[in-house]
Formats: structure tokens, C-alpha cells, sequence
């Protein structure tokens, strides 16, 4: 069960948010925006965990863009917590800063790594989870990874097959993670499913910092030695220049792809709750609650604003804020108005939000990014 | 020709204009929209026969709550010369109405007949058409309308069959009326413009004053004899309060089917010009200039506000007024912003526009009607 003192939090709350425009904005990405309840993502991420790592032991990874408001939506987490990435660089270097940071405060630490932005529909069976895969990485020498059950030969997804059982923590089992797959085709993603022993990589995973970091060490050495010149500076004025001196230079690589790809010692714990990352609004729009014909509608927060006539229409996705949607005859279809845009794309389609997001870039339109 | 000085126009601008919602809207009726120009379609309409009629000879039939921002539009028309109707009951009282007061002030008048709110692509020859229309209509005792030559198989449309030719007015063929036909079906609408002797039915007319008001009597006694009520008040301070009293029991009927059809002396002159009543928003996005791929766009009229960005997108009718309109992988879409609300819908469904009002309506959601 482990230890409560010895567990800490890393939060990655770096991402842009392009998936969601116009909804979300450069500086304003989807772990601000309250899509999946009436809170934002960071905020429903840090107080689902909050009885297990209180949120003075969460760290959140963020850039400097995003620090402010997401200080504001989770003021519960200190603000000398907030980890601020000069630039973007993936997964690894943001788990590599946080991981020092833990280590500082715990060499014998067990970090718990969580996007801020996925979708977790049962709360308690994801506490019973974490709790398993600390205790497991508190006694064994493993990277664990969370391994959801797939529901459905998701193609959006990175697969783990799993390998030999290592044992049960808590009556959930534990397995060693044998190859992690890319996002795969249908055709694979079904195989996949029909094997039953495919896990989705939901990229929230447990660890004890030293495991961590010597992983780093062994398989991204020139990471591992532009963080070593951090350490002596850690939470001192200098860390800031530091940061911003390193962190361009880095190369910018996932977790997945560097480390735990390579390495031997990966277990897989099987995820006690259902999951999504929410990765586009066709997503978003099987999670919503629907109307009798399928659609998931969202009208405007403000009294008789962003309201919505949706007639004949099916299995749409419509977003409401300032002004009336009316919608005759649409079926499978996104419609949103967020700030100053509207979108309307086929829902098939929605993950090309960032094409627009490119034009409105070689347009010069920054006042719609 | 015509002695110009006894040629009158009576224009019809009492449309409630809820083909083009949200643009039009109750109080901002489609003749008020700059929808085929950059001017309003009153405008269009008065300014396309001033040379022919000047503006202090039209007469304007219209609701009490267009009245003033008609006269706005069109200030040219004296403001004594708008006619207002307590209700609107179709296009024979509208047009009895105006054919007093074009009565009263001579006898011997011709009356010009013309809807607000259509679309005529060419100028000369519409002006040569009612010209010699006007030519016929002074010599013989005839109704005439005038007659459009089908471009396509348009179900939207009346249409009426010619019958024997009467003779030529300045080169421009004229028939006797044979047959009035209600919207047909497509294979019947294919008919039509095979057999050759059909024309769509304009709404557009001509006629001597009195020949008119004879018709009425004859077949709208009703009618005639409620106005003749009217006639020794015409001009008073009487005249408002009469009208009030007469209109609303009035059988709302259009001159067509309550005269037209039934007469045996109407005539159609064959129109020299293209033509379209601009019924929807599919009737608009023939007539607006399109891009490659055959979208018709219009951008907001202030720089920056309500841009189109249409990425892999085809024969889509998109307005922007406010915000940035964005679209991925649209067909035949119409997508329409204009002041509080959005219209989502496809092509062939934008005539249902009306089922978005009868919604509103029905919800009470007047601040978008």
C-alpha cells in the first residue's frame, strides 16, 4: 500500500490544445477548459487524487504561458510546484524535471506520472489502481505503466501487450509490459482486441525516482546529463536560467518511445476504471451526455445564451456560447462557438482542427489561434 | 412606348422575410438585406426602373414595422407614396390598394406591378420587357405579365403556358395566357421546358388602372367592394382607421389565382432577361460569385470580423458577420451568421429555415426572431 509520505505527483500540463479550437486557444488548452464536467481537467486531475498525494506533494509541469491560469483553477497546489518548461520537449524531459524536483525532497520517493487532460469515469477504481502500483513499485525495481482493458479496436491509441504475470498488488494483476505498439491500423487495432492480452498505453505511469532516473541514465545518457547540471540548482534563483539554457537544446522524445520501450524491467498494471484521453471532439462527443437522437449538446453557461435548436439532426456535436445554434438536417456533425470563432466540420473529421490552426498561422490571424 | 408621365409603380415590400433567418429576421425582412449587392434589394429594385418610373410615381406596399426603414433605404420615394397595410393579406388586396391611389391621381394610368426582393441580372432588358409591356398594356384592354424563359426545371416556380400570339411590342413577343400552373413536380417541372411553351411566372405585371380594378370587380367583389369604401377617403386622415377596419377581414389571395387564372384577357410578354425571385439560401448561393471550388462566401462588411476560412470545402453558401467561420471537409453546406444566432444546415434543407422559426416561436425566444 505503501507509504503516503514517500508518494508525490507529476502533473504534464504542458500541451497546446490544439484539438479543441476554437474552443481551446493557444493560452487557453484543454486542461483549462471544463469539457468533460462543469471544472476544468487540471482541476477534476489534482482533486481526484487529492485524498491519496494531497496536493502540496503534486507537482504540475507546465509552460510559462499556462502557469498563471492553471495556478488559478488549482490554487490548492502550491505555487513553487508549478515546474515551468522554457519549450515544449515531450514527455521525458518534462518527467526527467519533475523526477528531480521529487528526488530532492525523497530519494526513496514513488512518483506518480498523470496527464492533465484524461478522461477517468471511476474515480475509486483509479484510486484502488494507483494505490496497487505504488505498493508494487515501492518493493520491485519496475517502470509500471497503466494498461487500460480496450473497449473498442481504437485506432488513436498506443497498445502494451502484456507479457508474464509479476504477481497481484491488492488482487490486481501485475504484468511485465512485453511490446509497446504504435497507434495502430483497424485491421491491427481488431487483432488486438480479439487477443484480449493488448492493453491501451495510457500514458500515466508509477515509479520510484531512482528506478526512473537510472533508466534515464542507461537510455537517454545526454538527457540524463543536462539534467545533472540542474540538481545543484534546484529550486534556487539560478534554476530559471538554467532551465532556459538547457532545454532548448533537447531532443524532444516521449517517455514511451525512449525509455520504457527499451527498457526491461516495465510492468503493466491492469486499469480498474475506464479511460479516455479526449483527444478530439469525436471523443468528446462519446462522452457527453446525449439527447434522444444522439447528440451531445453543451449550451451557453450565461442565462439565454448559446442556446440550441438542433432539428432533424443527429449524433452531432454542438457547443453553444454567446449566440443561437440552429442546425436543420446535420447528422454526425461538430458545430462549436468559442470567443470569437465558430467551427462546423463532420465529426469523422474533427481531428483536422489543427489544419486550420496552420492556416490561421500562415494567415497571420493571430487573434483567432 | 407610353407617355412616361402616366406609368406608375406599385413595388410589393410586405415580405416578412423568413427564408433567409438569421439574416432576415421579423424586423429586417429580406427586402432590407444587401443580399445580391451592397445594396438592400429595395434599393435594387427602385433604382433599376428610376429611369423609367422616377421615384415620386412608385408607390410601396408595406407592413406598419418596415414602413420607416424601407423609407430609410429608399428616401427618394416621397414618404406620402408608402401605402401601409394593417395586415398583409396577399398580393391582390396589396396591389387594389395601390391601384386607387395610382387611380386617383389618373384615371388613365398604367401600373407597374414589381415585387421588392427579386434578383434581375439585366438592367436594359428588363427596362426594354416593361417598356413594352407598358406599350401593349396602354393600346389593349389586357392583364399582362410578365414571363420568364426557364433556365432549369425550377420546382420553386409557378409557371404559365402561352398561348396564341397576340403580336410584338417593340420586337418583344406577346401571348395570350392559356394556362396558370401551381410549383410543379421535377419530372412535370422537366416538361415544361421541353414543350417550350411554358414560362416561369414572374410575379411582375402591367396593366391600365382601370382594367384592373374591372378585373377585381368582376372576380374579387368582395375585395372591390371593401375598397370602393376606401376610395372617397384616400389621402384623409380617414384613410388609416379604414384600413384597420377593412383589412383584417379580408380573404388574403394573391392576384394570380384570384384573378389572373380566371380572367380571359391576360396576356405575357416574354421577358428579356434572367430572372430569380431569390426564394432561399440555395436560390442565393447560385447567384453570389464563387470561389475554385464553388463555395459561395461572403465575409463580414468591418475589416477583421466575420472571415471565412473554408478548407477542403465545395458548394457551400457561408456569411460571416462577427467571428472567424471556420469549416473542414463541407458539401453543399450553408453556414450563416448574422447578429444573435448560426444556421447549420444542408443545401437542399435551407428552405426549412421556417421550422427554426416556428421553433422559436413556440419556445418564445423572441430576442431571435
Amino acid at each position: 500500500m505503501g507509504k503516503r509520505g514517500r508518494v508525490y505527483g507529476a502533473i504534464m500540463a504542458g500541451g497546446g490544445g490544439t484539438r479543441f479550437w476554437p474552443w481551446s486557444r493557444e493560452k487557453r488548452p484543454k486542461q483549462i477548459l471544463p469539457i468533460i464536467s462543469n471544472r476544468s481537467m487540471i482541476w477534476e486531475t489534482v482533486e481526484r487524487v487529492s485524498h491519496f498525494i494531497p496536493p502540496e506533494k503534486i507537482f504540475i509541469v507546465t509552460s510559462r504561458s499556462q502557469a498563471k491560469d492553471l495556478h488559478r483553477e488549482v490554487p490548492q497546489v502550491p505555487k513553487r510546484n508549478f515546474l515551468v518548461e522554457p519549450v515544449g520537449r515531450n514527455t521525458a524531459p518534462c518527467l526527467c524535471l519533475a523526477a528531480l524536483h521529487i528526488q530532492k525532497l525523497d530519494p526513496e520517493a514513488v512518483m506518480v506520472a498523470l496527464p492533465a487532460d484524461h478522461l477517468i469515469a471511476n474515480r475509486s477504481g483509479f484510486l484502488r489502481t494507483l494505490k496497487a502500483a505504488v505498493g508494487f513499485a515501492e518493493k520491485q525495481n519496475f517502470l509500471m505503466t497503466l494498461g487500460v482493458r480496450p473497449t473498442e479496436p481504437e485506432t488513436g491509441y498506443g497498445y502494451i501487450q502484456k507479457g508474464e504475470t509479476l504477481g497481484r498488488m491488492n488482487g490486481i494483476p501485475v504484468f511485465r509490459a512485453k511490446a509497446f505498439r504504435e497507434k495502430p491500423t483497424l485491421a491491427k487495432a481488431r487483432v488486438y482486441m480479439r487477443r484480449g492480452d493488448y492493453f491501451w498505453n495510457s500514458g500515466m505511469f508509477v515509479w520510484r525516482v531512482g528506478i526512473f532516473l537510472a533508466a534515464a541514465e542507461k537510455f537517454l545518457p545526454q538527457l540524463y546529463g543536462e539534467m545533472m547540471t540542474l540538481r545543484a540548482f534546484l529550486g534556487t534563483s539560478r534554476e530559471v536560467a538554467l532551465l532556459k539554457k538547457i532545454y532548448p537544446h533537447l531532443q524532444p522524445i516521449s517517455v514511451d518511445y525512449g525509455m520504457m520501450e527499451k527498457a526491461d524491467n516495465v510492468a503493466l498494471i491492469a486499469a480498474q476504471f475506464s479511460w479516455s484521453d479526449v483527444g478530439s471532439f469525436a471523443a468528446l462527443g462519446k462522452i457527453w451526455p446525449k439527447d434522444k437522437k444522439g447528440n451531445a449538446l453543451m449550451e451557453g453557461k450565461q442565462a439565454g445564451r448559446g442556446k440550441i435548436l438542433a432539428i432533424d439532426s443527429s449524433g452531432c456535436l454542438i457547443r453553444g456560447e454567446e449566440k443561437l445554434i440552429a442546425t436543420i438536417g446535420l447528422k454526425d456533425m461538430v458545430v462549436v462557438e468559442a470567443g470569437n470563432a465558430f467551427l462546423v466540420c463532420p465529426m469523422e473529421r474533427s481531428q483536422e482542427v489543427r489544419r486550420v490552426l496552420q492556416e490561421l498561422r500562415g494567415k497571420g490571424w493571430k487573434q483567432h489561434l
